[in-house]
C-alpha cells in the first residue's frame, strides 16, 4: 500500500474567476494561476482568464452548461484530492466569488477530510458587479441598510424561499439564477409587503461584452423579462436602491449637463483649495 | 464666465480597494490606478495599494478615521467634481467595494449632475474575504439559500435593524461594523427566532497581517467579543452555514489526515481515470 506524503504540505487553491470581464480577476488570483500545474475550471468561467495558466498546465474543465451532462460533483471532489496528493499544484477556478453559490463547501470538506490544506482566493461576485455596471450603490444609509444575493432556484425541497422575511427585510436584494423563476419571485415579494413600484434592475451577461441593463419595477418584473427578452444569466437588483439607477437609464444623456456643469464649475473655485 | 469643455468627455473611476491584502485588488483596478493623476483615497484603503499609482500622481486623504474629525462629504464631492472638469483623471479609491457600505450613491449622483461619466470597478468585499479566511462557503443549498451584508449601525433615526426579518430569511448574516452594537444584534436575532446555538465566526482586520479569526455561537456573541477582546473593524459572520468553520477551528490539526489521506488515495485510484 502506498503511504502518501503528508497532505498538509499541500495547498489546493480554490479561486474566484469573477463575473466574465477577465480584468476582474483580482492580483491574487491572477498570481495562483500563474503557478498552477493543474487547473479544474467550471465551464461558465470565461476563456480569457485561462492566459494566466503556464504553457504546460493541465486544464481539465468540469463545468456544467445548462441542459448538458455535467460533471459529478464527487468526480470533482476525487480528482482534485487525487492530482493533489501526488504533488500538483492545483487550482480549482469557479466563476463569481468560490464561496457564493458554488458548492465550494463540500470541495472544501472533501480537501479537509483527507488532511490537505485549503486557501480560498475570493472573486468579485456578480451581484456586485451588476451595481457597478448599473452605477448605483447596493446600500443606502436612509432606505438600505444592505444588501442580500439570494438564488431564485426554490429550495431543493421544492419549497419557495422565504420572500416574505426577505420583502421585510429592508435590503436591496440582488437575484442570482431568477428568470425561470420570476413570476414567483415577483408574486412573493409583492405578497411580502413590497411595493410594486420598487425599482429594479435586470443585468444580463454582467461585465461581458453582451452586458445588457433593463430597469423595470417590481410588479412589471415578468412582464418586462418576457416582453425585453432578458435571457440567463442574469442577476436581478431590487429595492429603492435602485430608484437612481432606474432614473440614470430613462435620462437622455447630457440633457442638462451644459449648465450644471458650469454652475458646478464655479461652484468649486468659490469653495475648494486645490 | 468660464466655459468648460463637455463634461461628459471625462471619467471619474470609483475603484473599490479590496479589504486591506493588496494582492485582492482587481488587474482592472491596478490599470485605472497607473493611469490616474489625482487619486482621492479613504483611510481606511491598505497603502499597499497606492504603489499602482503613477509617481506624478497627486494623493489626497479624504477618509474617516474613528474618534478623529473627517473629510466632510460634500467636500469629497466637489473636489472629484473639479479635478474631473479640469481634464484631470480622477480614482476615487475605497475600501472594500465602492457599491457596498460607502455612501458612492452619493457621490455617483454629485458626478451625474454635472454630466461627468462614471465608471465603478468592483472590489472585494469583507464579508466575501472573511469567509474565504474561515474557508466556509456563504451559501449552502441544504441551509442558506444566500447571504445577507448588513451594517451593524442603526439606522440615520436610530432605530435598529429589523433583525427579526433577517432572523427569519435563512440567509448567512455577513455584519459590518457590528462590533458597538453586539448586544443589540444578538439580542434582535434571538428574539427573531435564531437558535442560541447558531455558529458563528468573527473575522477581525480580514485580508491583513494581523487577521484574527473567533469561532462563537450566537447566544455568546457579545461574551466573546469582550472575553477575546474582538476589535473593529470586524466581519460577523452567523448562520448554519458557518457551522463546518467553527468546527474546523476547534479541531487539532492533522488529528486523522494520514489514515484519511490513505483510504482517499486508495479511493481515488480506483475512481479516477487520470
Amino acid at each position: 500500500m502506498l503511504k502518501p506524503a503528508d497532505p498538509s504540505r499541500f495547498t489546493v487553491h480554490l479561486v474566484g474567476a469573477g463575473p466574465g470581464d477577465p480584468e476582474l480577476l483580482t492580483l491574487k488570483a491572477a498570481r495562483v494561476l500563474q503557478q498552477a500545474t493543474v487547473a479544474l475550471v467550471d465551464d461558465l468561467v470565461n476563456p480569457g482568464c485561462l492566459k494566466h495558466l503556464a504553457a504546460d498546465c493541465r486544464i481539465v474543465s468540469v463545468g456544467k452548461r445548462g441542459g448538458c451532462a455535467s460533471t459529478p460533483q464527487s468526480f470533482i471532489e476525487r480528482l482534485m484530492v487525487y492530482e493533489a496528493l501526488r504533488g500538483e499544484r492545483v487550482v480549482r477556478l469557479k466563476g463569481g466569488d468560490p464561496l457564493v453559490f458554488g458548492r465550494a463547501g463540500e470541495e472544501i470538506a472533501a480537501l479537509h477530510a483527507v488532511g490537505l490544506q485549503v486557501e480560498v482566493v475570493p472573486g468579485i461576485t456578480a451581484g456586485v458587479a451588476a451595481a457597478a455596471a448599473a452605477r448605483t450603490s447596493l446600500t443606502h444609509r436612509h432606505h438600505a441598510p444592505g444588501v442580500a444575493f439570494i438564488t431564485g432556484h426554490r429550495q431543493p425541497d421544492g419549497s419557495p424561499l422565504r420572500w416574505a422575511a426577505l420583502a421585510q427585510s429592508g435590503l436591496t436584494l440582488a437575484i442570482y439564477m431568477g428568470v425561470a423563476e420570476a413570476s414567483s419571485i415577483e408574486a412573493g415579494l409583492l405578497q411580502g409587503g413590497l411595493p410594486p413600484e420598487t425599482p429594479a434592475m435586470l443585468v444580463h451577461a454582467v461585465s461581458c461584452t453582451e452586458e445588457r441593463l433593463v430597469a423595470t419595477r417590481l410588479a412589471d418584473l415578468c412582464n418586462t423579462i418576457q416582453t425585453k427578452e432578458v435571457g440567463s444569466p442574469c442577476v436581478m437588483l431590487i429595492g429603492q436602491a435602485m430608484r437612481e439607477a432606474v432614473q440614470l437609464l430613462h435620462t437622455p444623456k447630457n440633457s442638462s449637463w451644459s449648465e450644471n456643469a458650469v454652475h458646478a464649475e464655479e461652484h468649486v473655485r468659490q469653495h475648494v483649495a486645490a
